[in-house]
């Protein structure tokens, strides 16, 4: 129902997961099944061919598909009708043989996702790309580090874009390990039993799934929707992942901040100096509905008996808005990165603005030994509500420090702790995970 | 991005949420806009006439605007831009006067909900309707009330369709209230303070409203959402009407219960006997979705600053969606009970299958008197686990009960209690909501 | 299960919602159903005494109370074994007459909310009275609007002040309205027909609901939970409101924007310079906690036949949980903002830091009449790019302004539009609402 | 905040999410951290023997570190605190060497998640014995399958044990896999960068997180949350297949299907008959809230910069109560089945009280290849529609089927198809996944 879909989702994307990939999905099961049957015995080549034939969806209105889909509560059921005519009566029977509506709508489901979740990874490769050249460029860029949006104490660009990059991989590995073991075939015939498909139930189901390049399932999951539910779940941590970059970014790209830019800033109707960082409120606002999708999936565990009451209906709208959302913001994110203008100067100017009240912890830490930890505290405590934080603690006998020592302490670029090195491990997990 | 979306949401609701029904809304409000700076001086009327003839919907490809509101995050910006170049030069910079990106799109959104709305209380009316006509057709018929799903005691149809129909009603005056009293226009400029708009803002905020039939807001709203939230719950109460309306006519309709039909049950694709209960399926499916998107509503108050990062742009989807699916999930409803199958006989049989035990707490209260409240559960309890209900008691001196005695008190119609005159109450209820 | 739950939710709303709490509202509901049948003669006198006496909390242990609980699914049922003993064998009759734990459980629900959303209001007018003194005093301090974060033309911090206060006011009235008209009795016996009651159970539920202070509903409502919905829907508003008021908060409080600190910033366990906008991160962090909990009660209405299969039983912990967070994020941004240090001056820096950019629509509208709108939008965002805003306008000869001309339209107080009358108009509303 | 605990959460879960494991946790993590250093030589011997003595939770009061954490927004900065005070001024200095509240919050949260998913997976392994010794006792047992709640076709009470056991391995695979690779260390200082830990930081993280038996992560996480997220995601998991579980048996148990009951079904407080199905409903209640808590997690990813504002501090209840009511809900479902009475007999008689319809499917295929396939569903449909399903067919000369014929095909043992088959592979699965 999404209003303007293209702002928010990929073309490519939409499509995937537009009624025709949804026909084509259930047109392609049913094209397996009939070449699995056919490798049993269960019907004539002759037919299987009619039936292939058939089964392309450009064949079909999706539209008169889901009007009379209404009066049955699925598409499978006018479709196969359909598909029935079009091959002809004589091969008619073949068509759909011991399936049920849900064996064709849930195998398409999966197919969905497959072609789907294919494009979302590759926006998920451009998005750790971008992370991982930022946080290469600016492994040494000193900036403040900011908590409950408070200047902390000094960090990298490099390690903040490096923290994106382990969330966006860790994201990437969850949604790549969904798609590869748990993308399944669904063929269990009116209630899970296959009693329809005769003593070589089994070895249908094993063919039909070959077939399609999806896994066999150890039972048809008809009401286990445990990876569907997981799918949900790795496409949320995707939209997440995204997220954080988008966030940090609409964050650092504030006018008082000023650190970073999207590189093509978005217009404003009214106001000419504004350079809205619309990539990055896209990705935001993609991984909230994203979320909320997957919701539905991971909310909806509960199938009544051999099928569900609604639970099961819910979930395409649901699959097809969370894939698309999740990729919408992974895309989004990506774009943001991509040619991100960074000002290091603003960086080390912001980090510099409050007069060495950011390296106030180093200075307590490095005043304990003489001070006591407590005595330490309070000294800097005090310098930090004086006017100027340097003046105070030079003026200040207690500390005993010289002008040079406490310009040295108060370089920000001396207190970088690992950054460096933990940029350096996120790099070799990102080379690591490409290979 | 709802797959086959013909099977969940009628299509005149459809045709309401729609990217052409947007554009529309965003046309009337850039319409209305003129007219109302006309009003105070702000522009000729000659322009005002070119501003009217260009808006309208058809006039313009909401692929296109899409496609370019993708830079700039939003639909208006583009639109605003095709709407100048369809105007002429010279009335161009009469357009959109003072106003931004958001005043257009919120303003359309109230406009969507006022048209949607008004179709998803159509819905809920044709579903009190149907729930009226229930309890007044089934009064007094007997029927097992059900706790935990487990029979408790007997009550009549009439009085669960009375519930129904209450549940329906106060759904029904939530979103009438809401649509009532909170749909505002938009208009606050560039950051809520109507700065571009002069001495006479206030006058103009006053005038659009009036021109568009929309609430005068008592401040701008770009970044206070109560209203749309409430928008958001109240179609969230419809959806969870019309769900338990859906569920409970499945419960009924089970194959080992019986005690209703939808009248034009759903086709199985390989099961010919099966007269599946598929609109109230439906009901329940919307009602899922309608929640989860009615979530992005009510989560998301808490915008930032004068325009949020995000979470305004996430309200597009989550509020068609909410509005689709709630009025799918009412008109799902209203479907199912429409024509209703109702087997009063199977009520009574199903009321009587247990051999009174549905009486059983009567029967306690009946004994309470004589035996005290403790023994009276305990001989009823024991009585219950006998094979024989009825013929446990019959045999057990202390009940003191003669057959005659037993059978009066075994009589479901006898322990009605209130439930008669609770369906009186809702129905008047229903006779006052009415008027 | 809330870990160290004094952080985030206030003392007494903690013991309105606890455990005793829940056991004194399930004992009220016994005496007041001792009082209601005693008033049309089904028990006498002395009953009453007996188990007007025995319905104080203190005399019963939760968590044994609980325990017992477990086997039967609710703690109405132990505790009424309880209260019966209590009351000793003569009396026990009269106990729980004709009715159900759930309506026990039901009643207690709806005391919770009416003494806890007490507590929740006057943190909301704890939390309107701080907004709106901010909104009095701050009526025309200028600074920076920001629409994505990005400065975008001036407005008042008053104006800021008013739209928290105007939130926070929509959602008082929807809590109001809730608290005063749907907290209802519950009095259905086994199943919502009143059967145990006899012939005057209708009576009996007005004398109760009388006896309790709470409305009569129209039905019994054990499977009709919209006005739980309304509940939830109602908190999560609040939680809302006081959400936005913390997040702007925590932004503005940020390390470069530096405009306003809360009064009692919290220390750091390490860094001695740091103020943490502690208030407001709890006020966000509950708000989401509380929109969680809603979402329990939004999210569960198709309660299935007379009694729900644990849609009834989540709601338990829903209520006390969105009570408890809505109130507590209410308490954390009413701290947040009482005593706000607000710096004028900074706001006034931050404005004009930008060299004039966040007056450039002002620039637009003005140089339009002289160059057409789109010559001006152009000589402006030109302007824009230029290393000094000022200059560039100034040497540029497209303006045909003057020095003085050009300093007057970049003073960011002459173009705050209607500012003040926004102001003025929110803080009528929120002298009307007060009395 | 949840009411009466104990009813939905076992006493040993509620006791590892409880305040005082909380406690503990970070208490382990301040000794963890001491004796890392101590390792690197940053601390002497002896001061990490005093700090270890006072690291035992029994020694501080959770009330009053939470009322003292209410100004800092979080628990660790008051102990750390006390922590210091009870270790003596000289050690004093040593406590806390170098981390943030963060780092010793975070690493309590996964010391309780470690010890409280071994309590969820213990209940979850109960679960799968009850489910696989009913798939093994009930393998060939003949019941309806049902979908949309219709009888469909037969299938085994084996079968639809084995679909339960199959998901709770799924969901115990997923829930063990983020128990033993993602439950990692937190330890990064003031923002992530140890720069308070000196040169040897990194080899300090390595020796803290090996003394607590974590992982050590790859970097600071405290703004990258998909861990925590990932364990959202497998307690919702494991929560729904509990849920199913539990419904399938609350609809099994319903009056009018009777085909199991739990053991200790749960008294009603008025009807002396009731056995309701107790467990299956706190089953399926708990999960709703495991559901609402783990989506705090999941939609929250999106921490600001290096702190969040309020996304953190949400985390602590969305996770202690994700856990319990995880736990709650396998422990109630394992509970629920743990001597379930199958009633064998009566699955039998609803499979037949619909006079072989639910083998029409059976019939169509079985008439196919004489009528073809549209005619021989054209005569099974009439048939399903007369009175009796048998007579009609055995009167229809079209079908050609003696009486023998007929009723072999209308044997339900007949068309199991490969339910059995389908319960060995999941009992394999089961076997496997214990070794």
């Amino acid at each position: 129902m999404t209003p303007f879909s293209a702002i928010f989702v990929p073309h490519e994307l939409r499509e995937a997961v537009s009624d025709r990939a949804w026909l084509q999905g259930m047109l392609d099961a049913e094209h397996a099944l009939a070449e699995a049957g056919a490798a049993v015995g269960l019907l004539p080549e002759e037919a299987v061919a009619r039936i292939e034939k058939a089964c392309r969806a450009q064949l079909y209105d999706p539209a008169r598909v889901a009007d009379d889909g209404r009066a049955v509560g699925n598409p499978a059921e006018p479709l196969v009708r359909e598909l029935r005519a079009a091959v002809g009566e004589e091969t008619a029977g073949y068509v759909h043989l011991g399936a049920t509506s849900q064996d064709i709508v849930d195998t398409a489901a999966m197919l969905v996702c497959r072609r789907a979740t294919e494009l979302v990874l590759a926006e998920l490769d451009r998005l750790a790309d971008g992370c991982a050249a930022l946080a290469r460029a600016h492994r040494s860029t000193p900036m403040a580090a900011r908590t409950l949006l408070q200047q902390a104490v000094p960090t990298t660009f490099g390690l903040k874009a490096a923290g994106w990059l382990v969330s966006v991989l860790e994201a990437r590995r969850s949604l790549a390990t969904v798609r590869e073991g748990r993308l399944a075939a669904q063929l269990g015939g009116a209630a899970g039993t296959l009693a329809a498909l005769g003593d070589e139930a089994l070895e249908v189901v094993r063919l039909y799934a070959g077939e399609l390049g999806l896994a066999e399932p150890l039972l048809p999951w008809h009401a286990n929707r445990q990876r569907v539910a997981e799918v949900g779940a790795a496409l949320d941590a995707v939209a997440g992942a995204a997220a954080k970059v988008g966030r940090d970014v609409v964050l650092l790209a504030q006018s008082e901040v000023g650190e970073v830019a999207e590189a093509s800033g978005g217009r404003s109707s009214t106001m000419p100096q504004k350079r809205n960082p619309v990539r990055s409120t896209l990705a935001v606002a993609c991984a909230r509905l994203a979320n909320a999708h997957a919701e539905v999936l991971l909310g909806g565990l509960a199938h009544e008996h051999e099928r569900a009451v609604g639970g099961w209906h819910a979930e395409w709208e649901a699959l097809s808005g969370a894939l698309a959302f999740a990729g919408g913001s992974a895309a989004a994110a990506a774009d943001a990165i991509t040619g991100l203008e960074v000002d290091a100067d603003r960086m080390r100017a912001n980090l510099e603005a409050g007069g060495g009240l950011v390296l106030a912890e180093r200075l307590a830490f490095a005043l304990a030994p003489r001070l006591g930890r407590t005595a330490a505290h309070d000294v800097v405590s005090e310098a930090a509500r004086a006017r100027s934080f340097r003046e105070a603690l030079l003026v200040d006998e207690r500390t005993g420090l010289t002008a040079d020592e406490l310009d040295a302490l108060l370089d920000p670029t001396g207190y970088l702790g690992a950054a460096e090195a933990l940029v350096d491990r996120a790099l070799g997990a990102f080379e690591e995970a490409r290979t």
